[in-house]
């Protein structure tokens, strides 16, 4: 029942050999990877107006400078990062860069950061998705957690399912979305050149705001960088391409940065030129569809894409996660169950593990994950910037031809960004304080599964041209609680293997021994049989305490099994009709002796 | 540390010989038998007035004769109860002795009856109990819930620590409970004798009211008679008394009943003569007291002694259920866990399946558990029934001295109990109902245990002259997925016991596969390698489709070990750390295969 619910939801089981055809190819990566990157369009402008109109509506002309200043940092990005995907052509994510050339320590700080990163986006996104459908349809609005929830189980199924299939699914409302929103920018500048935008009147360029300090436009500045988070997901994600992986994957970043670029700058110019101001009511992007088309098809298009690509954009950390999971876990600083393809050929765990712990997020916040979003740019700058100063280093080391250019632009991304990252530490460290607890704990965790792995190592490891195998004598104790075929099939066992068998009988009074005994001399199995008085009524320490007797008189040589008989039922509500003295015995023994355990299954027919 | 917190808890494991001093004497079994039944006083003559009020203040006389009714029925149980005793010293539940005269299933309509009703009694009682409390302490309201699980909990952990401890905490609250009520009435009685009394006149004896009918009588009578509940709890705990069993039981009856007698009289009688008309706000008691001493520090010790005894009534069911499923399991009607006694000699899982019980109850109706009470009522009178006509039955079919007396007693008994039970069928069916869904379910539970049980020992059984062991040849599989110390010592346990050894290696490629082979040959242990290759990534799968092939191909009577090789991590948390697929092919075996099952653990150090 539970595999062909499997089957049905996920599909059916692909083989290693399929691995190729689940690559992506450029434009399937642009849907699958951009869509974090792209979905900021829908709120970056905005989160500069919200922080310029705290001094008043003559400040919003200063977005056009602040657009410009992330469009060039957004620039500088792209052309690091390009620099990044040809360096490291098997996957360049800010955890190899930064390990690679600064040292470990960075290296899983960046990739600590992005792994918190992306639980953060899935929680946020699912979150933002869902108010934008509420917005819609408010009588929804009680069930936001169970909208969020949902979403986040359908991207999981649906990464599940494999890479090809999600791009195939999410191509189509990436394109739409890119589509509306070009045509939304084209059709806006023609009104406003022909002169039919006259709601609204842009304040004047250059005019006089008051209290428009430095930190006020570095906040603006910094909030609008928020638009530049999912820049990284190209870099992260080159083994995902299909070969050639680095060339395919620079021309999708660069298509990428071209697209985000021209809609965000777009879209702040039509805020500024319709004169826009952010309301609680409606978001930018609304407003301005209403100005360019009114409330017609065209409006309610433009809002059924915007949403449904601010809910994509947590398949890029569908994508990335699971990735950076896994070079994480070969490199031994997590679970080796990241390592695991499924049958999908997705790294399933890694993938369920993120769809998990973001569900417990959305949860925990009651759908209300707003306030996660400083935390989360914070979180994307600082790998950022670890990536940047590892590529510099690398510059500084190899110095291949043209080093001086390329050392030029990674250390000018690595200022901007680490600028930037100041920045929000200063201007918002109410809302990043958090980053500075949880990534010290993830790094120590890190380096505790490291050292346990590499502790597992050293004990399994042999000499194979010296540690040849050690042939022993055995001894079998056989725990009974009567004579039964169950305990007949398990002597029988222990008697083909060898003739050093004890049967154990525990009673709790002389009587039932004695019965026993008697029994026993009747049947005549050939074993010796010994028993053991119990006053406390418990059969598993009179056992344990006989075996401890046994491990200490046994030749120093010979080995110690436990045969446990026992029967399993026919169905599995059947078992807890029966003592479960055996799975208390193994339970122990399993921890705290050097023995083998057996089991000897008896199958009940009925 | 689990087992720490037991021991303070709990305390100290006591040996099977203590067994006798737990049993309980005369006056301590007072203290845990009678609480049930004494503390109907509490509320039994408010049930009666609360529906003769329905058709006005004038039809208060009645409550008199009513309960004089109630005082018949007392008198009839007891004498009827005193019989069973004598007849069924090893304890005569109604389980028993149903069963024993009357049919198997009269006797699992009783048993299944009187369990539920156990658990009703819990979950009722704990919920008055926890009333009382926030009547007096009104900002407690909000943790009624938390208030009452807290209640069954502490006595759960006080009936775990055995029943003579138990006795010895609860005997307090009930004899003082006794002693208040007795002050009470008697101080009521010279009061109102002295003509003191004169807060309100009592109706005239014989006042016409309206509208008596049959039905409002009968009733009233029914609300009565749930001050009975609890009145069989001697009889059924037979075994729990010190020697000589029977006698000490039939005089604690005995006492029990003239007191619970005596106080319900006399709290029946002071309600009429005080002419007290039951409110919602204040208790019948209360208002007596009230009358009686005024609101002063004596008017408080009754309460506080009421509201004790209310809560310790759940104490009852803790010392009757634990029994009546030890005797339902011993004749395989319910799991065999509810055989073994505790640490303590208490029979600690009916302990802990009631306390778990009762609270799911009390979380479920939140604490508003006082609709159940009738359900409870009839849930009692049922067995009452049955076990009066077994005992009926019996007399005609031994026909002792004097059987013509005690077949008279018995069947007035069954009679009034059999109308007591039909009265409230038919005058509360809203309330009952349920109890024609949930026994019919509980019966048919019982019956599929049994099933269960006997097919299994059919199963188990064998001719100890006839059967003897077999000996055969054996071939023993060890997975392995590498060359390590674990897997050397698994291997030299292997060719320790037969020759017949065969390793398997699953590998996802060629490389691997080619790589394991050639590293075996420089090691050569001795034992043939098997490698397997996997397209879908499982371990598991092609392991079990190999295990198939040996079964398939092995001599008739050979036994197949899988030996697999496991290392057992220092701390428990690390054990996530590396993968289960050990865990995962024991499980399948486990369920699936009549194979040998041995684990070879192998501890690591750190």
């Amino acid at each position: 029942m539970v595999s062909k619910m499997k089957r049905l939801l996920i599909g059916r089981p692909m083989k290693n050999s399929e691995l190729e055809g689940e690559k992506l190819s450029k434009l399937k990566a642009l849907a699958v990877l951009s869509s974090d990157a792209l979905s900021s369009v829908a709120y970056g402008t905005e989160q500069i107006l919200i922080v310029l109109m705290a001094v008043g509506a003559a400040a919003a002309w200063y977005s056009i400078p602040i657009s410009l200043a992330v469009l060039g940092l957004l620039v500088i990005l792209i052309f690091s990062y390009r620099q990044t995907i040809y360096s490291y052509p098997t996957g360049g994510g800010a955890y190899i860069v930064a390990k690679d050339n600064i040292g470990l320590s960075s290296g899983l700080l960046a990739g600590g950061s992005l792994l918190v990163d992306y639980i953060l986006t899935v929680a946020v996104s699912s979150s933002a998705g869902t108010d934008a459908i509420t917005s819609a349809f408010p009588v929804l609005h009680d069930y936001r957690v169970l909208i969020a929830l949902t979403m986040i189980l359908l991207l999981t199924i649906l990464n599940l399912r494999g890479i090809t299939e999600s791009a195939s699914v999410l191509a189509l409302p990436v394109y739409l979305f890119v589509f509306a929103i070009i045509v939304l920018i084209i059709t806006g500048f023609i009104k406003y050149a022909m002169g039919g935008a006259e709601p609204a009147v842009p304040v004047e360029w250059g005019s006089a705001a008051n209290n428009v300090s430095l930190f006020l436009l570095l906040k603006a500045f910094s909030s609008g960088c928020s638009a530049l988070t999912g820049v990284e997901a190209v870099s992260n994600a080159i083994p995902n391409f299909r070969a050639p992986a680095e060339k395919n994957a620079a021309k999708t970043l660069i298509m990428m940065g071209s697209i985000l670029g021209f809609m965000f700058i777009g879209i702040s110019l039509l805020a500024y030129w319709y004169g826009i101001i952010p309301s609680e009511k409606e978001t930018v992007v609304s407003q301005i569809a209403n100005s360019v088309f009114g409330r017609g098809t065209i409006y309610y298009i433009i809002q059924g894409v915007t949403a449904l690509i601010l809910f994509l954009a947590a398949n890029t950390a569908y994508s990335a996660f699971p990735l950076l999971a896994f070079m994480l876990a070969k490199d031994k600083f997590m679970p080796h169950m990241f390592l695991v393809r499924g049958d999908r050929l997705g790294y399933s765990n890694g993938i369920i593990f993120l769809g998990v712990l973001s569900a417990i997020l959305v949860i925990a916040f009651h759908g209300n994950t707003e306030g996660l979003i400083p935390l989360y740019a914070v979180g994307v700058f600082i790998p950022f910037t670890l990536s940047q100063l590892g590529m510099m280093i690398r510059w500084i080391k190899l110095k291949p031809s043209g080093w001086h250019v390329k050392l030029l632009i990674n250390t000018i991304g690595m200022l901007t960004t680490l600028s930037i990252t100041l920045i929000f530490i200063f201007t918002k460290f109410s809302q990043v304080w958090a980053v500075f607890i949880f990534l010290p704990l993830v790094i120590w965790i890190f380096m505790r599964i490291h050292r346990h792995y590499i502790h597992v190592a050293d004990q399994l490891r042999i000499n194979i041209q010296e540690e040849k195998l050690q042939i022993k004598g055995s001894t079998v104790v056989v725990p009974i609680g009567g004579i039964t075929s169950v305990v007949r099939n398990s002597l029988s066992y222990a008697k083909s293997l060898t003739d050093n068998v004890v049967a154990v009988y525990v009673g709790f009074d002389d009587d039932s021994i004695h019965k026993m005994e008697e029994k026993w001399e009747v049947w005549n199995p050939g074993v010796r049989l010994i028993t053991l008085k119990s006053s406390y009524r418990s059969i598993v320490k009179p056992l344990i305490k006989f075996i401890d007797t046994v491990e200490w008189k046994k030749n120093e040589t010979d080995h110690i099994t436990i045969l446990i008989p026992q029967f399993i039922t026919k169905h599995w509500w059947q078992y807890v009709l029966h003592n479960q003295t055996s799975l208390l015995l193994r339970a122990y023994l399993f921890r705290h002796k050097d023995v083998v355990i057996s089991t000897v299954t008896y199958h009940l027919d009925k």
